[in-house]
C-alpha cells in the first residue's frame, strides 16, 4: 500500500480540530506533527484530538517546517499570518493546504503562489464543500444543457449570528488578524459558489452593495455585492455575522433551477441533499405547479473535509512519487476567488461603483 | 344570508379566467357581468368559464360601468389602460379590484387613488399570495421576536422562461401595453414580498442592478435591485422572463430564517408549505447542524385568489351595507409597491445610482 502523505499542522485553531480529524480519516494522509507557539498547547491539542502517539510536538512553527519527515503543512493561522508562513512553508519544500481566505489580497496571494511555484509544491485552499460528492452531482446538473440550459443568475447567502464574545474577541473581527472580516470568512464561500456555478468564468464587473456594516476597528461584519458577466449573467451574494445561520445557494438557468440551503456545511455529515427543477410550469389556471422540484440525496461516505484532504494528498503523492508538476486547477480557482474578493473591497472604496475584473 | 357583492369583469384576459373562478368560489361574491370590446368574445368567455346563466354580457366596457346592478369591477386590462378605466370605474361608483401593477407610475397611481377616494370606492390590487393563509402564518413567525428576532435581510426572486411567442406577442413585452415589462409583472411580487417582510416600512434607497435586459422596444425583460433601510436592513430582488420558473423568498432575522420556494403561486392549491429555523447552530466539530429547518404546511380551504376576492368583497360589503369608509390598508400597500417600482426605474435612468424613497 502507498505510504500516506504526512501532515504537519501549524497552529491549534478551532478549525484545525475538524481538519486534523479529516486528515486522519483520509485514506492517503496522516497527522505527523503539530506546532504551536507553546509546546504545551500543541501537546494538549494532539492529545485532545486523538493524534497518533508518535505525532511530533513542536513549540515553534519553524521547527515543524524543518522536520524532514513532513510532506505537507495545514495552515489554519489568521489570514494576516498566511503570507509569512505560507511562503516559508513553500521554501521549506512542504506542500500547503491553507485555510481561506488564502491571503489578504491578490497581491499577497501572488507572492504565496510564486513561492509555491518556485519550490514545486502544491497549494490548495481549505474550502471543503467543493469536495463533497454532492457538489459533483450538482455540477452535472448545471452542465446538462437539456436539464439546466444556460446559467442566467446565481444567488448565494451565508450568514450566521455571532455572539457578543465572537464580535469582541474572534480573530475574524480583528484588523490585525483576519482583516477581511465577514467578507473573507463568509463571503469567500458566496463568491466561490458563484464562480463554481459559472464554471469559474470571472465576472466582468463587481459592484458592492451599499450596506457594509463595519465594527469600530473597521472590519466588515456584513456586506454583499452583485457580479455581472459580459453575456448578461448576474449573481449576488450576501454575507454577515449579524443574521441567523443561513446558507442558501440558488443557480437558475434558462431551463432549470438548482437550489440548496446547506451548501457549505451539509445538515448531515454522511448524506447531503439538493433540489433541481426543469421547466416545471403551471397547471392550466395557474393555481399550482405541474411538476414539483425533485430532491436528490447523495451518500457521503467520507466527510467533505476528508474528501478535500484526500484530493490534496493525492496531488501531493503524484508529485512526490511520480515527479508530476503541481496541479494548477485549485490555485487558479483560489486566485479567482481572491480576485473577486479584492474587487468587492475596491468597489466599497470607490463609493460602490462597479470594479472591472482583470483576470 | 348576506347578498354577495356583484362583480363585473372588464376585459377577457387570461388572468381573468383564474380570478373569475375565484369570484365564484368566494362565499361573498358573484360574477354578474363581463365586458369585452367584442360582444361575442365576452359571451364566449362567460360560457367557457361557466358563469351563471344570468350573467350580463356587454360589448363595451362603458356599458358594463353603466349597469346599476354591478357593485365592483375586476380590471385585468393591460397596465397602460388602467388609468382611464380605473378612474372611470371609480367615477361610476364601482369598487375596483385591479390587476397589478396598478399603474405605470406613482403619478398615475395617485390619480386612480384620488378618483377612488373622491367617489368613496374601495381599491385593491390583485396580488394574490398575500391573502394565502400561509402568508399570515409566515408573518406570525416574522413577528415573533424570540423566534425570528429583528429582520436583517430579504432575498426575493421570481423568474420564468418565456417562450418565443410570449417574447414576441405578450402584452408584457409591449411598450404601449405593459410598459413596465418584467419589472411590473414579476418584479411587483419581489418588491411586495420585501415590503411585506419589512412590515411595509419603506426602504431609504433603492439601487437597480446594472444588468437590465431590454427588448428591442425598450421593455424590461430582466432586472433587479437592492433596497436599503436606515437601520441597516438590506433586501435584493431579481425578476426575469428569461430564466427557469423560480419563486424563492428568504427573510433572515437576527435569530431566525423564513424560506420558501413557491411564494407567489404555491405548488398545490389546497396546501402550502414554508420552512423556518431558529438559532440552528452546528455540532461540536462543525460537521453538521444540530437542528434542521422545520417545514410547516398550512391547509388552504379557499384558494388564495378566492381569499383575495373574499377580503375585497368583505370591505365592499362593509361600505355598501354599513356605510363604512373604504379601507386604507390595501391601497397604502399598493402605493408603496408602486413607489419602489418607480425608484427602480429611476435608478436605472440615473445610471444605477441610489434613489431616495420619499413616502
Amino acid at each position: 500500500a502507498d505510504i500516506p502523505i504526512r501532515f504537519g499542522i501549524i497552529g491549534c485553531a478551532e478549525i484545525a480540530r475538524k481538519v486534523s480529524r479529516a486528515i486522519q480519516l483520509a485514506p492517503n494522509a496522516t497527522v505527523s506533527a503539530v506546532a504551536s507557539r507553546s509546546f504545551d498547547k500543541a501537546a494538549n491539542f494532539a492529545k485532545a484530538n486523538g493524534f497518533p502517539p508518535d505525532t511530533k510536538i513542536y513549540g515553534s512553527y519553524e521547527s515543524l517546517l524543518d522536520d524532514p519527515n513532513i510532506d505537507a503543512v495545514y495552515l489554519p493561522l489568521p489570514t494576516s499570518l498566511h503570507l509569512k508562513w505560507a511562503v516559508l512553508t513553500a521554501q521549506k519544500k512542504k506542500h500547503l493546504l491553507t485555510e481561506k481566505p488564502v491571503a489578504l489580497s491578490v497581491a499577497e496571494f501572488d507572492q504565496i503562489l510564486k513561492a509555491c511555484e518556485e519550490n514545486g509544491v502544491q497549494i490548495m485552499d481549505g474550502t471543503m464543500w467543493v469536495h463533497n460528492p454532492r457538489t459533483h452531482k450538482m455540477k452535472q446538473f448545471l452542465n446538462d444543457k437539456e436539464q439546466f440550459g444556460q446559467l442566467r443568475t446565481v444567488n448565494s447567502c451565508f450568514t450566521f449570528f455571532a455572539d457578543p464574545d465572537f464580535l469582541k474577541n474572534d480573530i475574524r473581527v480583528k484588523p490585525d488578524l483576519d482583516a477581511l472580516g465577514a467578507l473573507g470568512d463568509a463571503g469567500w464561500y458566496g463568491i466561490r459558489s458563484i464562480l463554481w456555478a459559472a464554471d469559474y468564468e470571472l465576472p466582468k464587473t463587481v459592484t458592492a452593495f451599499r450596506n457594509p456594516v463595519l465594527n469600530e476597528a473597521g472590519v466588515l461584519l456584513e456586506c454583499g455585492a452583485s457580479l455581472l458577466w459580459a453575456d448578461g449573467k448576474i449573481a449576488t451574494f450576501h454575507c454577515s455575522f449579524l443574521s441567523n445561520l443561513t446558507m442558501n445557494l440558488t443557480a437558475i438557468g434558462t431551463l432549470g433551477t438548482l437550489h440548496l440551503t446547506d451548501f457549505i456545511i451539509p445538515y448531515q455529515e454522511h448524506q447531503a441533499s439538493y433540489t433541481t427543477s426543469t421547466k416545471p410550469g403551471f397547471n392550466e389556471l395557474v393555481t399550482g405547479w405541474v411538476q414539483l422540484p425533485s430532491e436528490h440525496t447523495v451518500t457521503v461516505d467520507l466527510p467533505q473535509e476528508a474528501c478535500m484532504v484526500r484530493e490534496f494528498a493525492s496531488l501531493v503523492a503524484n508529485i512526490k512519487k511520480n515527479g508530476a508538476q503541481p496541479d494548477k486547477k485549485w490555485p487558479t480557482i483560489s486566485r479567482k476567488t481572491q480576485l473577486v474578493l479584492d474587487a468587492v473591497k475596491a468597489s466599497m472604496e470607490k463609493g460602490f461603483q462597479p470594479v472591472e475584473i482583470v483576470g
